[in-house]
Parts: C-alpha cells; sequence; structure tokens
C-alpha cells in the first residue's frame, strides 16, 4: 500500500474520529478525537479528556496511542495508522515519532500548535529515529467547523 | 526569584531525579528520572516506565507531570519546576508547554532526541501560547553517565 494515498477505511476511521470529537464536546471537552487501527482491526479510540482528567497530557492522540499500544502488548505501534481531526500539537507529534506509527491522517491544520506541517514539519525530520507518513486535510471543514461551534458557544 | 538562575533546592530536586533514574535502570528502563516541585513543595516524582508499561508515552517527564496535576488537582502546572536528566524529547517539550510549566532544570544533553535546545528551541518558541524558562546541564555528566553505563552493559 502506498502509505500516503487514503481508501475507504481511512475515510470511516476518520468518520469515528469525528464521532468522538462530538462525544468530547458533551462532555466540556475541546472536540478533538483520535483512532489508531492497523489494517481493518480498530485499535483504540478516544477523545481529549484534559479538562475532566485535570491531565495536561490527555489529548486525544495520547490517550489512543496508550491504548492502542495496550491492545497490542507493545509500545511499538509499526504498521498503525492514527486518524486525528485536528493536526497534532508538539507533544503528540512527538508521541507518533515515539511509537513509531507508520502512518498519521489528519482533518483540519492547527494554526497555533501544528506542528506536522503549520509551525514546524516534526514528522518528517530525518533526525529522529522514524518518520512518520502523513495525509493531511481530510474532512478538514467538518473538523474544523466542531472546534469553531464549540468555542464561539463557549464565548 | 530569577527563573534562570538555580538554586540548592533545585539541586536536591536533581539529585532526586537522578535516583528515579537509578531506579529506572533497575527495572531495565532506559534511565531518565523526574521530579515537578512547587518552592519546597514536592509534588511528583517518577522514572521511564516504557518497557515495563507497553506504553510509548510514558516518559519519566510525561509520567511526573500527570501526577503532579493529580496532586494540585489542575492541569495548570504554573508556579512549578520540573527536574530531569536528560533534555526533553519533543513529546515531553510539548507537554512542558502544554501544562504552562514554569520552569525546566534539566541535566545532559539529548544529540538524539533533544528538543530543548539541542535540535529544535520548543521551550522558547513565542508562536507558543506558553514559554518554559529553561536552566540546562545541571549534574550533566553524572546524568550522562547513567544512560552511558545502561547502554553498555546491554551490548
Amino acid at each position: 500500500m502506498d502509505n500516503t494515498t487514503l481508501d475507504a477505511h481511512d475515510m470511516a476511521m476518520m468518520r469515528l474520529a469525528i464521532k468522538q470529537a462530538q462525544r468530547g464536546a458533551e462532555q466540556d471537552e475541546v472536540p478533538v478525537g483520535a483512532v489508531v487501527y492497523r489494517g481493518n482491526e480498530l485499535l483504540a479510540t478516544a477523545h481529549n479528556l484534559r479538562e475532566s482528567g485535570n491531565d495536561p497530557t490527555a489529548h486525544a492522540e495520547i490517550l489512543a496511542l496508550r491504548n492502542a499500544a495496550k491492545t497490542i502488548g507493545s509500545w511499538r505501534l509499526t504498521d498503525c495508522t492514527i486518524a486525528v481531526t485536528l493536526e497534532p500539537c508538539p507533544m503528540c507529534t512527538g508521541a507518533l515519532v515515539n511509537a513509531r506509527i507508520a502512518r498519521l491522517v489528519y482533518g483540519a491544520a492547527d494554526p497555533k500548535m501544528g506542528c506536522v506541517d503549520t509551525l514546524y514539519q516534526l514528522c518528517g525530520d530525518s533526525r529522529f529515529n522514524h518518520r512518520v507518513q502523513v495525509v493531511a486535510g481530510i474532512m478538514a471543514d467538518e473538523c474544523g467547523q466542531l472546534l469553531t461551534t464549540f468555542f464561539e458557544a463557549r464565548r
């Protein structure tokens, strides 16, 4: 498989990530959702839990990576893909590299914290011991709209 | 207090971080230790648990930040300092920014993954919503020697 192209399963997984983000919003969490999968095998789903968990590291991606690693019994998520509704921040992009995950599929760009394409390009830095393939902008409007609606409602 | 100078308490906290790293090595974990404190109040200690926890995010810093946030009941670690034996990786540096921690005191530089001074300078990037004050190279020889000894013994 060409890691930089998208198939129907990736789209289905992104829809699942969006559902997770919506669930986050219902709990007053910034609506970001993430799903980790390996081929057709779903390994983990998560949404942001920073507020309710009082946990600065509880972004959707971190929680999904931890749960996926628990599911397969290894911290190495080789051959796995993560679908996320928002471009990962420095912490989460670094976690993708640390987890040796094969692919990242993400929705909306993050002009404030995005470290995959926007502010830095950490996934492709050849000085690190692992590179992550990236597919950007998938259902970006829908993913971004979730955030816009959430923050507008709180003003 | 000038955040960029070091006092006797910082040195004591770094000694505690080194002890944590040694405890990690005894459990066959890459020996990195971290301590979070606020003034003279010790909030959390941790060492790397990636292997035994099968958790790609279980670096000492992430665990210490999570535990400190639990201790104070907030994800915002304002007015807190973290002492770490090794220069933080992209994931952990990003976590420091996300946690709004005031200061980072670290030991050895990390030529492979260091994102505070070596490969990137994420703590001082004014585009992020928070900057972390950095004091580098504290007990660097001792902190680095722990890692050298650990990896030599495994060859």
